[in-house]
């Protein structure tokens, strides 16, 4: 099957033809982390993402009741082309699912958020190790001491991915990522965990623990899962994401996120 | 009266000893356009914002019912803060008042937005020359071709400002602005002005016409006047702005905008 650009990955997703993980289709083409809500926590999720930028970078949101992202993917529909769903109910997830059609009311607001996906890439053309991938694993999370700044109902601490590199590769990795504001932009801390509030950095909080060989450095991004862990806080009756992995594929090249 | 920082500029304003136009005031200071509209709008004109960045980029937005910009200017006050302020009742301008508290009612909601100031600021020091400044005239500005990217009740062509200059300087203009995404970015057009829909360079919408010596290339940026456009074709109830040239000045130094 060949699923090049964002608009072939999401037919075939569509159509059931491809129903596991993105990370492999549409190189190059930028994927984002859902979140749909009911239109009255909608401008609160909106001013919490534009208060706290680095872990919730807003790529497309789409109007009351529509679920077409108008300026990443104008042929996609929310509803149909994400591979597997998570339905929460109060802040507890009830089940995951591949059709959520029952639950897109006119009601419901729909946000695309920046993926580290994107910022990955840019980390390996620049010879940067990504431990992780290496070891085929999940890339490991921690709730930091770093408050969010709240807006309305929600509020919670920042979420970080790490990832360890050679002391002398931070500077290159700072740079490489820097340039992509809109895929969690550079890192927020390296260096001792300690600092940000992480006092076992074997155990993550969420994901897989990686090796961090002698003389690396853990380096810190701000991480797409702040936003979820922040409406888990606020339990809204209903919230809809996408299941870890199973990403909306835009039509948007990585490349055109630089700087933007 | 020494007003050299955005806090103690705001303080003279609100204690009324400032009651004029802002421009000279807390030099370096990033100054900001306002629209308060009642929450029934607010997630609209945020959408209209995020898709259209060029000529409405969000600098802060207060909570339902604050009026404390918390990135900004967390001491100040957008209620009192501003030395003249616009009251507009269905898309009519109704007065111009300097006391906007019987307005504020718990269900407003308050949108900062870049203004051109700041970029003037760089343009100036890049050597580029401000003909309306030069000239003690407003700004001119034009009602283009380019509609803005619709969303909810708001929609409307962009609005441009116009700043003329030789045009070996134009791509110095374009770098120095580039840099600050915040207060209009870049130009989205330079030369012929009537690709862009604008037939009459010396009859401006608003403003003032300026002088366009021979060879010299007009260059249009996106303009802060394009928000209350779409506002007043929309036509809320009620929408409370500042009037033109009395802005809000925040804690945020020009250069602090750079890049974000």
């Amino acid at each position: 099957m060949i699923l090049e650009t964002g608009f072939q990955a999401r037919e075939a997703i569509r159509s059931k033809l491809w129903t596991g993980p993105t990370p492999a289709l549409a190189p190059g083409y930028a994927q984002a982390n859902l979140v749909i809500l009911p239109s009255k926590y909608a401008f609160d999720f909106f001013l919490f993402c534009q208060r706290n930028p680095k872990p919730c970078p807003i790529l497309d949101v789409c109007e009351k009741g529509d679920f077409r992202p108008i300026l990443t993917a104008p042929t996609g529909d929310i509803r149909t082309d994400i591979p597997l769903y998570r339905i929460y109910k109060n802040g507890v997830l009830i089940e995951e699912i591949q059709d959520i059609t029952k639950y897109c009311t006119d009601d419901m607001v729909s946000f695309l958020i920046g993926c580290s996906f994107t910022f990955e890439n840019a980390l390996s053309k620049a010879g940067v190790p990504i431990r992780h991938i290496e070891e085929d694993k999940n890339v490991p999370m921690y709730i930091t001491n770093i408050e969010c700044r709240p807006a309305g109902i929600f509020s919670g601490p920042m979420v970080v991915s790490m990832r360890p590199m050679p002391e002398e590769l931070v500077k290159k990795a700072i740079e490489a990522t820097e340039k992509y504001p809109k895929v969690h932009g550079g890192p927020i801390h390296w260096g001792n965990p300690e600092e940000i509030g992480i006092k076992t950095i074997d155990n993550p909080d969420f994901g897989d623990a990686v090796t961090i060989h002698k003389g690396e450095v853990p380096v810190f991004w701000g991480c797409g899962v702040t936003p979820q862990a922040a409406i888990m806080r606020a339990k809204p009756e209903l919230v809809i994401t996408h299941a870890p992995g199973h990403m909306f594929i835009t039509d948007i090249k990585d490349e055109e996120l630089k700087g933007l």
